[in-house]
């Protein structure tokens, strides 16, 4: 912690979200440029996010397994637009057992190559298939500008690679896991995002079609925060992923890739914190309900204590945490809480324990006006519907922010001033040349259009020809 | 799984060993030499051993953190010992993005140089410590003679490394870990394993004393299945992690370190596998119970299915898979899980419909003596039961195993007579020279000396010096 302060969200974002992360040990700058040290409280968040998702996953018939960490050199650069892509991010190992290696070793970026090679040997007949693996793993990529959780060398995912029989299901299993991480990140993490199909120069390197979550952050800059891609038939060519299908024929197989990352730790940060701190959405806080004791005599410590100890076990099936650190005052607890964002504070004092009371304090309502006082009866049934009511609220706050800095632009003018402050939702002609022109000219690029939009006809916002779709462009980390 | 037939294990126990991961679907060779896929049936049994010591290690303090893949390589040579005992297995990047790195990173084989360098930013005071940090990993070691689970480049494990005030606290942390994993082995995994400390020749490269749980294979081979090490101040002072302690005077810390990998699954094939192929513990077992429907005509088979579907219900709280694929036949089926060693098999006929019973086959007692007939009702009370006998029998049966494998010798002849086939529990000296002597004539190796062993006078088995404690010496994976 130390003592200096946190700075300002409103007056400089960028200096608030790297010194919360490591005043609020979420995470720390690794020895080695542009890794980090995941704390073991953020390191709980990002558990927690693994629980959800990988529950999702279960549930949706998906298994998990591993894969190596090395690659072949050569297995990249048989997909052509994969190599391309990420060919000028990669580190290479070229020193094994004290001996230079004959073919480099690449360490993953992402594993389409290993796992499409894996495939090509398990596949046979279309009895092998659906394949729905998933695994957790870390991967690396060498970025030149590096920020805690949102871009480091080295980050932690999960990457899920299945492969089909038709194209048909191919698309209904992208589109399935899109859905997956919108209900994710609506439900337990309280991130509206906006699901959408990326742009051609947008898409990952290799995929036919890629699909995302974006959210807004506080700043309204976009933050891109799972994708999922249909990859065609363009893996399975260059791995010879083959089939024998119902017909007896040879035919290749279709396959998908989808990924959400520690980077959406940047997105829960970035949505709900404040002056303040972090605040956690309550069904992934590492604790939903920090217990401040308060107490002035050793008479009192007894009297306290012992009522805390009967609230903890009323509340076992929540994350529960006891501040009951000696030498810090009851208002250094309540800051140092506050800052790590955990969604519900109890105080408990000899009056209360006297009352059958406690003081309940909800930290997205910042002062009195968030302060509940319960009775201890029940405490379990009513903390329940506070942490929902919590969770409800950061939602709509998160919501509203965000549709109240998207506009339609009337004309080019309009959209450099909205994409300075909010997202954009304007006709694109689909032309690359209009999209790269005004990411140079406003730092702004596609983020995604929306899934579900129904044609219509306007005039692209750049170049006025005819378009007939709407896109949300955006600043974006 | 193909048509070729599993080896016999006493015919030929290392390509029973081989050819069973694969067939089993355990696990599959890699395309970079030496490295493996683990595939989701081997995953899902890592994930279930994860899952027993990771609630340990919570309910025991432990919180969990990541730290990079990439250690400086000018870390490594810090400690001069572990610098010596890790260099000739490192894999080493020399390129990022295209550039030659300045300084070259190894890729960690451990990570106790750069939790270290963590730790001494970290800790202050007495108050900072304990930290009791384990992290779930991918570490890298460039082995020259690989086995699937047993000896790969990359395998999976957790590492925990914790930072104490004091020399005792320390060293009752590294018996506490090695008693959770002793725990963990025998009521999770029934493998009766021997706790014990090594020896300095085979202790972790600069700890100051290494514990290990050893377990004795179906080949009567050892194998070292955790280890628990108390580093001293070695790693505190070549890290300078330093704390200002109760009287205000500047204190090194005290560290430990203890890890248990993904080669615990080789222990569990090894001890209780078969001709007919793997046997899972039914605690960890990623199948606990496969139920095998059988019916001649369509209208059987609404009948049967009917009551699959209520038993599967009934069973929910177990891991329970219904085998319904088509075009198998019933035998073929029992074929494949008992290769893959489901412990408990389900076997629904009409006529069982008819009498409200089910046959259960149970993978540890071979043929008709391991059958049992089971009334529905209470089906999931009977069946609790049963695991549990499972997970009694196969403890005890690799026990007895063990302890008749395992003599103490009368000389020297005598003991190179008993390690050619089991494990000799003989006098040493504590003279490396000796050890090595044994090591280069017999190929066996210390394993441990048992906890709580009581100093008696004896002879060493080799030099016949006067030797104060018995050691454990076997051949060794």
């Amino acid at each position: 912690m130390g003592d200096d302060k946190l700075p300002k969200q409103s007056e400089n974002f960028s200096e608030w979200y790297n010194q919360l992360i490591q005043k609020a040990e979420l995470a720390d700058y690794a020895p080695v440029r542009g890794c980090m040290v995941v704390r073991p409280y953020g390191w709980a968040l990002w558990e927690n996010i693994q629980k959800e998702l990988d529950s999702r996953f279960k549930a949706s018939g998906h298994v998990n397994a591993a894969f190596p960490l090395f690659i072949p050199m050569s297995f990249l650069e048989k997909e052509k637009e994969h190599v391309e892509g990420f060919a000028p991010e990669l580190a290479v190992v070229t020193i094994g057992g004290g001996q230079t290696l004959e073919e480099p070793l690449v360490v993953r970026p992402t594993s389409e190559t290993i796992i499409g090679y894996m495939y090509s040997k398990w596949i046979k007949s279309y009895r092998d298939l659906p394949i729905l693996i998933n695994q957790w793993a870390n991967v690396v990529r060498w970025e030149m500008r590096t920020r805690l959780f949102l871009r480091t060398l080295e980050f932690y995912w999960q990457e899920g690679h299945t492969a089909h029989e038709t194209a048909q299901e191919a698309e209904e299993e992208t589109l399935k896991i899109l859905d997956l991480y919108t209900d994710f990140a609506i439900n337990e993490a309280a991130v509206p995002v906006i699901p959408g199909i990326k742009s051609d120069a947008e898409k990952f390197a290799g995929a036919k079609q890629s699909y995302t979550i974006e959210a807004m952050m506080a700043d309204t800059k976009a933050l891109q925060s799972g994708t999922s891609h249909n990859l065609g038939q363009n893996f399975a060519k260059a791995f010879e992923i083959e089939y024998l299908d119902r017909n007896n024929e040879q035919q290749f197989a279709w396959t998908t890739s989808w990924g959400l990352s520690t980077r959406f730790i940047g997105a829960i940060i970035m949505t709900h914190g404040d002056d303040q701190g972090l605040i956690m959405p309550p069904r992934l806080a590492p604790i939903q309900i920090v217990i401040v004791p308060i107490f002035r005599s050793e008479d009192e410590q007894g009297i306290v204590m012992t009522c805390v100890n009967e609230i903890v076990k009323l509340l076992s099936k929540f994350r529960v945490k006891v501040d009951d650190r000696e030498n810090l005052t009851p208002g250094f607890k309540f800051n140092d809480w506050e800052l790590r964002g955990v969604p519900l504070r109890i105080e408990i004092g000899p009056r209360d324990v006297a009352n059958n009371t406690v003081v309940a304090a909800q930290r997205d309502i910042p002062g009195k006006a968030g302060k509940l006082f319960l009775i201890i009866d029940n405490l379990d049934m009513q903390i329940e519907k506070i942490l929902n009511d919590i969770h409800n609220r950061m939602l709509d706050k998160a919501t509203k922010f965000r549709d109240s800095h998207i506009f339609e632009p009337k004309d080019y003018e309009d959209f450099k001033q909205i994409v300075s402050n909010g997202w954009a939702y304007a006709y694109w002609c689909g032309d690359p040349a209009c999209e790269d022109a005004i990411k140079q000219e406003t730092k702004a690029t596609t983020r995604c259009r929306d899934l579900h939009q129904q044609k219509s006809d306007g005039k692209c916002i750049y170049c006025e020809k005819p378009a007939h779709y709407k896109t949300y462009f955006a600043r974006a980390y």
